[in-house]
């Protein structure tokens, strides 16, 4: 009676689980043809082929499936960064392994940075607090504690985090955002790994040419 | 006779220039309070208190009257970007003086690039291309003669275009983009004129020392 009981529960959960991710793989892939951050609840459902119902049962409302879609494609670049400070390698290595993850990331999921500073925009504090205490300051810290070990270890210039900050992921972000004006500066509107590994090393060499006090250092590590 | 006419013809004129500026206004101000680019016709028509019909009389469609926001905003700024070709400045300064107008563009009309990227995205083929012909291509044409004049001087390596183009705009767009973040990043949201003037110093550096064979040089000029 028990196995008869729970076999049918394990079935509604997971299918509960299914419709959720269809809806976010449904918003992910509209967010990523459209490269716009303007969604509907229809649109979300019509493409996912589920009641909008469905929208509002599991996230409450579109924010909601925003916020949970940014924490879903966020999380295991996080992860990776939490990795990185914690690896045994110099603090140039990290900042080329960190430019390396960031850009990667946007390669892979084009409009979340985007995503991300539209919610920290929400009329609703909590929305913005979260997108906040999710991703700006874990990110901001542990590239603060990357050019302190640095500077520690006497390799690196006293380097303001802000300016970091800023011109870092600009820069990783916006050769995947402005994706239609590629085909005009690059000839083909395809980024393929190759751009992508070559705009990694550029903007990493770049960054390590101001931080690092030996600018040889740079290039060798 | 001829005077009582014309007289009343010339007020209409004004007034039509008048309603078409206002509705230019309301959506520059709704852009840049929102940090975002969706709008709607009502919203503009709300915000200039004209009716929305005067839109459609005066650019046809939303899109329309988005595209002619752009050519405005960023005519000034293109008008520059000839001016400074033509100046009698080493190759260094006028990458010194892009990167600072562009900047400056952004730290003025933060939703610029935005709204620029949201139009080549149009489903419009004319939106899309006219916005490639306006800004693109004049943009990337312009820092590719700054590039070359550089490296016909012997002062500047050989640098691809499109790492050049990529990293400085998205740097430079970026801090204006992520207002939102600013008070966690910088501890204030405010970004004064000495944090810009700053942070154009920072992503000048950062890409002339990259650009110049001679890493002295980048920084005496």
């Amino acid at each position: 009676m028990t196995v008869a009981v729970s076999k049918p529960k394990r079935k509604t959960a997971k299918k509960r689980n299914n419709s959720k991710d269809q809806l976010l793989n449904a918003a992910s892939t509209i967010l990523t043809e459209r490269n716009a951050i303007d969604i509907s609840l229809s649109d979300i459902a019509e493409a996912s082929g589920l009641n909008s119902a469905l929208i509002k049962y599991h996230f409450g409302n579109k924010e909601g499936l925003l916020l949970a879609l940014v924490e879903r494609d966020a999380a295991s670049t996080l992860g990776l960064l939490d990795q990185l400070l914690a690896m045994d390698v110099s603090p140039i290595q990290k900042v080329r392994l960190h430019v390396a993850g960031v850009v990667k990331t946007y390669a892979k999921v084009p409009y979340l940075n985007r995503l991300i500073h539209t919610l920290m925009d929400s009329k609703d504090p909590i929305v913005a607090e979260e997108m906040v205490n999710f991703f700006v300051k874990p990110l901001l810290e542990s590239q603060t504690k990357i050019l302190d070990e640095g500077l520690q270890a006497g390799i690196f210039h006293k380097i303001d985090p802000m300016m970091f900050y800023y011109s870092v992921i600009g820069a990783c972000d916006y050769i995947f955002y402005a994706r239609h004006s590629r085909k005009i500066v690059t000839g083909n509107s395809e980024l393929t790994p190759e751009i992508r590994d070559k705009y990694i090393n550029f903007v990493a060499d770049t960054i390590l040419k101001t931080l690092c006090i030996d600018s040889n250092t740079s290039i060798k590590t």
